[in-house]
């Protein structure tokens, strides 16, 4: 499929950069750093690698696939090994398939270096063609990544009450995802907003304690076993205003009715309508000022976008956020978000967390 | 000094992506995603953002300069919000500073858009010659990383036995970073390497479990208060072999013989060749596979780079590790990390751990 997705878009050498797709083609799970790692799949031939020597140990024992490394040390840095690479696969004038979404300028120029006349496209659709569809294996490991994540969100909602911090309940939230099973930590803690701080959809936890009255919004996403879960709710501190409740009773509805219409063939942005028209038809609509969703896999965004001027028709094993919100400055905010999967009569929620409003 | 930088650069506008060096110029802690965030600094102006919409409440909290916002929405994308930020700097024929080892091609071909005829420099040396050497506020703070991690290791240290395995002490070391105050987790746990895993200077804890006669090596970085420290440390299980005895010995002496020399005045590249000579000497040269340290601060890795070739005189108030290492395959490794601060008069170890073989 890769082959053929790169013949369609008539891209001779796909090149690839440390991280989900490099995973996803090769097994491959390594990180972006000064020295460069690189793969390139040349249409109908080997994989080939440029990679630091002290990564290739490990890189050799990881590969699922066949390829040609060519290796570097510190001393030496990339040049020579890039310049044999080029030698042996007669790189000029050739069209270069780039990850616009993950190469760095590093990258870009040192391929330009030796690549005279080389031209360089956007492989980003052509990569995400491949990826948007899950196969039955990664949607087990996506069920898996949502009921883990289900559980961190169980043992935080044990400590919400007042005087608990934000931050404590971050902390709380990232112990249980470090004891859950294959899962690994991630550099950005979950959102903890409470009261006035939910106002901002995206927001780090503070040390604001929790107050009654409060809504405290809380979002984390997982990964296990490589794929992600990305999970929002939002609580209720005792007995929070007539309008808190109002505007978590418009989020409530906009969720539920946007993942009632989920089916093969829509388009993504009907499901992005859908929960805006119910924001909108309440009143709220200015202050929906996000997307309704994204694809989620073995990266926390990627296709399919649920935006308005997305008309992509969605197909059953595509895999993605509901997350209407509405935000009120001063006054707090409200979002909750589940994951779906399209199945080939409808959707099926693949989080099963309580939606109605939780008074703790 | 930016602006100076910038001058003698040629540099008319300094683009900045999220990062360390967005952090460092507007005290701005943000994320790259699919939703472009860029920052630009007109020689002599006011910086420039341009984000989306929804990241603008957080991002005006924590700016701490003046700054004009070009927002968007998911809706609108990018493209108005640069076309006006391109008319109000008047971007035609200018000069741009980017992050090579940060900016992805995404956002260079958004500038390439929108700023015809416009020229594009590597703006990393520029960027990492204000951030090389450290203010008495970042070394208090590389203090406070270099402490945690150690308070981490001794937590790690108390479970090294027979019958442990890696990714159970991974997990232990992460446990206690996830306690240290103000530390934030990173997506890559510790290396807990032991055996012949040792022989693989980077590689992922596995379900291997200790036993008698292993070395283990255990690396892990952890970031406090936005700084770094980096340590490893390689211990026994109760007593390994003749030759691995040997080996540690001869890592040790590196160590000790590179810290020893750091003053101000020498090039970096001295503090690589007296580890390299100590090991070279004792006849496991080919062995040693990677430089033998690297700068710390805002990112895990940064300049100084100790590696031949580099001539870079040291400075006080640079800050980088000293790690020589020794990779035999199929029988284990050794390194041994230390973070060293340049003083007026030689060089002080912020990392205090032990360094003789410890048996477990």
């Amino acid at each position: 499929m890769l082959e053929r997705n790169q013949q369609e878009s008539g891209v001779d050498l796909l090149a690839v950069v440390p991280g989900a797709n490099l995973r996803y083609l090769t097994g491959l799970e390594m990180h972006t750093s000064e020295r460069i790692t690189l793969a390139l799949f040349p249409l109908g031939g080997q994989p080939v690698f440029v990679l630091p020597g002290l990564e290739a140990p490990s890189a050799e024992a990881a590969l699922k696939i066949e390829a040609s490394l060519y290796t570097y040390t510190d001393e030496q840095g990339p040049g020579a090994a890039f310049r044999q690479m080029a030698t042996d696969l007669d790189l000029e004038g050739k069209v270069f398939g780039v990850e616009h979404l993950h190469m760095r300028v590093l990258e870009l120029r040192r391929l330009e270096k030796h690549a005279d006349h080389a031209k360089f496209v956007d492989a980003d659709p052509l990569l995400s063609g491949l990826r948007i569809v899950k196969d039955k294996e990664e949607i087990e490991a996506l069920r898996r990544a949502a009921e883990a994540n289900q559980e961190c969100f169980r043992q935080v909602m044990k400590h919400i009450q007042p005087g608990v911090t934000e931050q404590e309940l971050a902390v709380i939230w990232q112990r249980a995802a470090l004891e859950a099973e294959n899962s690994q930590m991630s550099d950005q803690p979950p959102i903890v907003a409470s009261g006035p701080n939910g106002a901002s959809p995206h927001t780090t936890a503070t040390s604001r304690r929790l107050q009654n009255g409060d809504l405290v919004t809380i979002d984390a996403f997982l990964l296990v076993d490589g794929y992600y879960s990305d999970i929002t709710r939002t609580y209720a501190v005792g007995e929070p205003d007539d309008e808190l409740q109002r505007i978590y009773s418009v989020v409530q509805e906009a969720n539920a009715a946007a993942r009632a219409i989920i089916k093969p063939r829509i388009e993504a942005q009907e499901v992005d309508r859908t929960a805006r028209q119910v924001i909108d038809k309440a009143g709220y609509g200015e202050y929906f000022i996000h997307r309704t969703g994204h694809g989620m896999g073995l990266e926390i965004h990627e296709e399919p976008n649920i935006v308005e001027g997305n008309d992509l028709l969605l197909e059953p094993g595509m895999v993605f956020t509901v997350e209407p919100g509405i935000y009120v400055t001063d006054l707090g905010g409200v979002r909750i978000e589940d994951n779906v999967l399209v199945t080939e009569t409808g959707c099926e929620t693949l989080t099963t967390l309580p939606r109605e409003l939780t008074r703790l």
